[in-house]
């Protein structure tokens, strides 16, 4: 962390002043402006823990947190917006609390260095971003509980490699993204855990001489417990690490639904209209309306994984314990916060209000494919035919089947009779599409029942802390 | 998953035979094999289901129980050893079957896919690999621990920048790695409860006609819990791709230790000896002594990131449910196992048995250089003076004994004392290595004191279950 | 390089052996055997360079070649085939060497290191790969070719975000795959020059004390040029990189093509018919019939640039020269190489004879949408109307055809002329997709004559050396 | 491509506005503003164009090239300033020349779209910027080329696995990155042929109806030529993923180059000193001097691999012709462009003013290891003494002489005739370290000759266009 501004703190021991095109390169204000709330709020339990703690009296401590929350108000009504002179955030609000406060605001770095300090302000930062992103997941897995509700009864095929496979009740197909999206929430909780450590107290890397109370500091930040290493407090970046790999596995989801919506607004599958308030024209071609949306999400899902490269790349062979290349997490870090939340809010306002399901046409299509050749095969299998057997058989009354034109349904009895004795009459309702999504009432299968019963325990999940 | 050779199960909807090279393009037997065991353990539960539920007779259930044994005797010795026809290892296995115990081997697959077969096979492999990398993380952490036991008098420099910044208590130093690597356990713990889900159950992608119970399933096979939604259970890789995060910062922190240990070896830290045991020499260079097994880990580091990208990659965009693309998460989660397992072992050798630090030379070291500057600042700080102006004051300090070639210890009390007048007698004692460390009594800091806890809160990690 | 076997060429130094399990992780000849005849080849010229340089006699280099000759013909035989003890194939090579011609054999390492020698083996290993990538880009060129040339009048809707844009000619379509490939080509042609350069004679960093003509070595293995610096020689992996790079791109091209071969296989597109010898079936749906070889493809993408990823990770911040961690660079070439080729293979089979274009149903489809609409924005703005206008004005027609249920098509010349005046009969005409694919003349464009004159420039592309 | 505020171009076929947040999440503005003047210059070509051919009158075509320089004169001068509302800076512009030229502005989009127009944008920025890097290069290179001008008989010891292997000369280890900077040179040329193809013409996807002249455009551009597929020309980013792995290879070369100041910079190696310029202060280590400008290089070269990855995993399945996933390829490509160039221009500074070799403690540093033992061998092996004998007598020489704590120099002939009778007293200058380095006289060797030979080749590059 430096500055190398002419007021520089550390100038006693240099001579000349840094290069300008270095000192640019060095700066990070112009990203880490980001943190300084988050700073602010570090520094202000970084003083009262001195006071408590008497490394300072208490009426400088009164001072010093008095301050900081000056600079809060004069930043949040735009008086304060330090420039690239500043050259780091941690610099410019101390520079900028000495004025307001004098002298004492020297004492504020007491027991502390940058290297806990800014490792301190990324995990407030990041503990507040998780708790937001749960909260958008929460919104996104709402609006496809109410969709699923709706669509407990609509049909919809069901694919395996993209070829028609069985026929799915449209609420399971929803609820599967329901469910990744419940996944994505649970791991956030995991890796909050893993955030809510305080580096504070750790030093430039060896802990400190004075005698300050970590747990009391952690106390009032609201940690969850305080880092036991001190080396390990200033180079760790685990957590940043763990956030993108879920954040990676939240754009993975929302780049499946993505690709599904794309495809269901073609022409070809026509399984949903788009709306004017969440879809685009074309410059030249008038009759187009395009899927931006789910399009900008797929095409955003490589952006956070290489914001997931880049810091295992970043911390690959770092020697402890704080170096310079880990002020390189930050930028990384913040884009992928800002492109999971924008992507969230993005799809979840095309769920609730940019498309619509064409239910008719959905139900329709199931019933003119050989998606339920697998119930033939269940049927005989049910009537004590092995199933290797049943199986091969359906095989070749697909191929028949194709070869004449016919679905399944369009078979007489007689048909039906001559490729095996055991198909009696029922076959037909057996082999209905209804029938033979309500028939998968296997635990977690899209039997209507079971959708319902999964309907239930989504509903659980929704009113979870 | 398919099975084309001859006898191909689903041959008769299809006329023509697979063309060799697309045989062998699409075959997974190659790397598959790796999963025998566990499809063998997963088709035993899925049999004693079925009898369990009357979907087959309790002797049906008997006879597919004991010839899949007979086969995992039979690959054990070596006489099952299904070739590249065999395509893929569970076809292998289910011919085998019917080959031992008859056409009641065909029943086998009643009420089960390919799909959520080969999800839950790879589920067995991975929960088993955990626990197995959980012990070896513990054996590490051991190693860590008793070298830190030995070390906590012993001094080395504390770096930051890879400058010298503080001396440390060398077992603060091994301790930083200690608690990476309590990090990873805990991690893999948190990964381990979400690949503890059986998928068995969901079928191609929608559940089955058969009354099954998944839940008996799950319990036969040890599993915390089933999938609630069929198609996300064959279609999910978040357990994979989460376990190669995790294995990824496990890679990320032996990378850092093993270039912490290429530099202690080199001629010019010379802070270990390598042993024999664990260094390679030069084809042309006599007197060599390379340390290849840091270098191969950290060189193997991108490897494993290479595996989590890959998987992510393959993940983007699929609809649902099962794409054959799927096949392709088996290698690099293989790869990444043997690659994390490979390495801990050889970095737990390498500590182990095969260097010694050269406690004389590091205790000296620390002797040798600046980083007792922040002593004397903080010295004066706890005489009054305020911290950045002692901080300014150390600096001139520092730039004047470096001008005639002093160190801090070798300056006189006269010196001392036209810098400032605070100083006294004590300064000498306040900059001395040991008491420079040994001040650092903050909780997490390097103080001897401290160090001692952390060894007890080591201690207590290394016997939790 | 190492050679940890009790006869190991670097033991006099060593005094006790090193850990077996240490051995294990060190060796490389479970995959560096791929590199044999590169390594023999390399070996036969270095004999023969420092027989003509007089460093060896004339019959010392005969000796040399003929038993390195004689390694080859038992490899390819199988009797020559080295186990894990070998550590590493040039050991295993030299060894073998001594045996069959006596201590003359111990003379083949003078003047060269182990680091110059693998550098020169991978080398002409990725040449002679290189070589054989372009040979089945042009083989997959061909094929598409082919397909273009039987396929200029056949129209196909053409998309952009995948809603129907304007209709195109199919050659026209499969010709953009044509000139993907060709910069693959291209692409690898200048990796090639960069692969094209020995580091033979560079020794273990510095070069060598030895009269030896590295360009001598160069002609004899028919290299372009030598490196120009030692350490760069020994450490650069910038071609690899760079292949891998190429690789990447490559797999991009085929996951687009695969991506598009899944979609015109399904039911809603059902623009090709997918033949038995390259889909498979469901080992429970009967009627499946899936696009593995596509799906597969895509699937192996993330594993190419995975692979490229892992080694970017493994140079960055490697100190000069030779650093173990280099080795980690074989596999993921190996594997790289081994996945292009397999993928390449298999499109070009699957386009050659495992599908169909369905013709009928693509002419059928173009016909049935509103693809043509901007060439009504274009009739209108041929006939002065500013484009802008005209392209509000279509905006409207298409809006009110939509609500109507109506094609453009099916617009009366009233209706077109209460629109706009300016319509007169002919603009039936002008939105007849053949009409409209023509239409589209400009160079590079899908009109027939530019898409018959894009043929003539493949075909010379084809001829190309 | 979009535009949704209320003036959106494509609003007829739409009924109800954009939602805000989706607006917002589909605009482009905010990044794509870097675009402005290539927009500018690429629209001037296109009106020309049009005029040219006719499509427009020769005064239409006047008006919009004045219009559109009058615009680059308005945003140079910060007149013209579009804000978010402005969605994309294509739109932006469009709608500013309609203001100032009036309708005819709307014409300047005939035969044109979108697609294209951003293609080519992209491509005039990158062409751009390719060259201004390949300038940088040179001053790179022009550095090192003069510091190794001035160190040719300085050395240094060379190292493999960071173990002292054998003495330099420095400027030979210099010109190691020389080569690797020629490298990066040579190979952004090749990328530059790729990216100077103008998509321009292809339209959205199809190619115009109009009777353009694309290679009129090109020639007013300097294109070297147009893409010959309109599918291909709007939906190809070859060439910025081609652009990203030669500046993640620029980055892996600046961040070798990093690793090795950072150590040189440390206590142990004091190979160099840093100067205050280039170097910055700890916040309360007030002796600290850190590397911060190669530390955050290094930290840098994970970003430009992750930008590399995100396109990479863009284009991943992407279906013809054009999507809206594209959008995305822009940030990373600015991204990865400004921090090249960063990295470029402050490593360029620190080794030319920043740095010191300590050329003293270098040249002594070389006398005190092991380093010459490999001349020992080659001593012997000139002497007839078989390599493998002779090298392994040198093993045990070594080993003899670390028991004993002394080096080679210090053994008497005495103990050398010893060990063999071959050694006589030139045995002493043969291991001089000058001596050894001078000995390496193979071509690309660090021999002081072959050094000069290799500036004179370095001298040549520089020279060149």
């Amino acid at each position: 962390m430096v500055n190398p501004s002419p007021q520089q703190t550390w100038s006693q021991r240099f001579e000349s002043a840094l290069h300008p095109a270095i000192a640019r390169f060095n700066a990070s204000i112009g990203f880490d402006i980001e943190l300084i709330e988050y700073d602010l709020t570090g520094s202000q339990a970084h003083a009262k823990m001195l006071a408590h703690t008497g490394i300072i009296s208490p009426e400088e401590g009164e001072q010093l947190v008095t301050g900081l929350e000056q600079i809060r108000q004069e930043y949040r009504s735009g008086q304060f917006n330090p420039g690239i002179d500043a050259e780091d955030v941690h610099f410019a609000v101390e520079r900028r609390l000495t004025e307001i406060v004098g002298d004492v605001g020297k004492k504020l770095h007491t027991a502390r260095s940058r290297n806990d300090q800014v490792g301190t302000d990324t995990r407030l930062y990041l503990r507040d971003q998780i708790g937001q992103i749960r909260q958008q997941l929460r919104q996104f897995q709402s609006v496809l509980f109410a969709l699923a509700e709706q669509h407990v009864e609509t049909l919809i095929p069901g694919y395996t490699h993209l070829q028609r496979a069985q026929p799915l009740s449209l609420a399971h197909h929803l609820l599967a993204y329901f469910d990744m999206a419940q996944r994505d929430w649970e791991r956030l909780g995991d890796v909050y855990r893993r955030v809510d450590l305080l580096p504070l107290g750790s030093g430039a890397l060896a802990g400190t001489t004075f005698p300050i109370d970590r747990h009391y500091s952690a106390e009032l930040l609201g940690f969850g417990g305080v880092y036991s290493n001190s080396l390990d407090g200033v180079s760790d970046r685990d957590f940043a690490i763990e956030f993108l790999c879920a954040a990676s596995l939240i754009m993975v989801h929302l780049s499946r639904l993505s690709e599904e919506v794309i495809l269901w607004a073609s022409e070809e599958f026509s399984f949903v209209t788009l709306k004017d308030s969440c879809s685009t024209g074309s410059s030249i071609m008038p009759q187009k309306k395009n899927p931006d949306v789910p399009e900008l999400v797929r095409g955003k899902t490589g952006r956070v994984f290489g914001h997931l490269q880049a810091l295992l790349v970043l911390m690959k062979g770092l020697p402890l314990a704080y170096n310079k290349d880990l002020q390189e997490d930050k930028e990384a870090l913040f884009d992928a916060v800002k492109t999971v939340r924008g992507c969230l809010e993005a799809m979840t306002i095309l769920l609730q209000e940019g498309m619509e399901f064409r239910t008719e046409r959905l139900n329709s299509a199931v019933a003119e494919d050989f998606s339920n050749a697998t119930d033939v095969a269940d049927y005989l299998a049910a009537k004590g035919v092995p199933f290797r057997e049943a199986y091969n058989l359906v095989g070749k009354v697909v191929k028949t089947s194709l070869a004449a034109g016919k679905l399944l349904k369009d078979l007489t009895l007689e048909e039906w009779q001559s490729l095996h004795p055991a198909f009696e009459n029922d076959i037909y309702e057996a082999i209905a599409p209804a029938r033979v999504v309500s028939a998968r009432n296997s635990y977690g299968g899209t039997g209507f029942d079971q959708v319902r019963q999964a309907l239930d325990r989504a509903r659980a999940h929704l009113s979870e802390p």
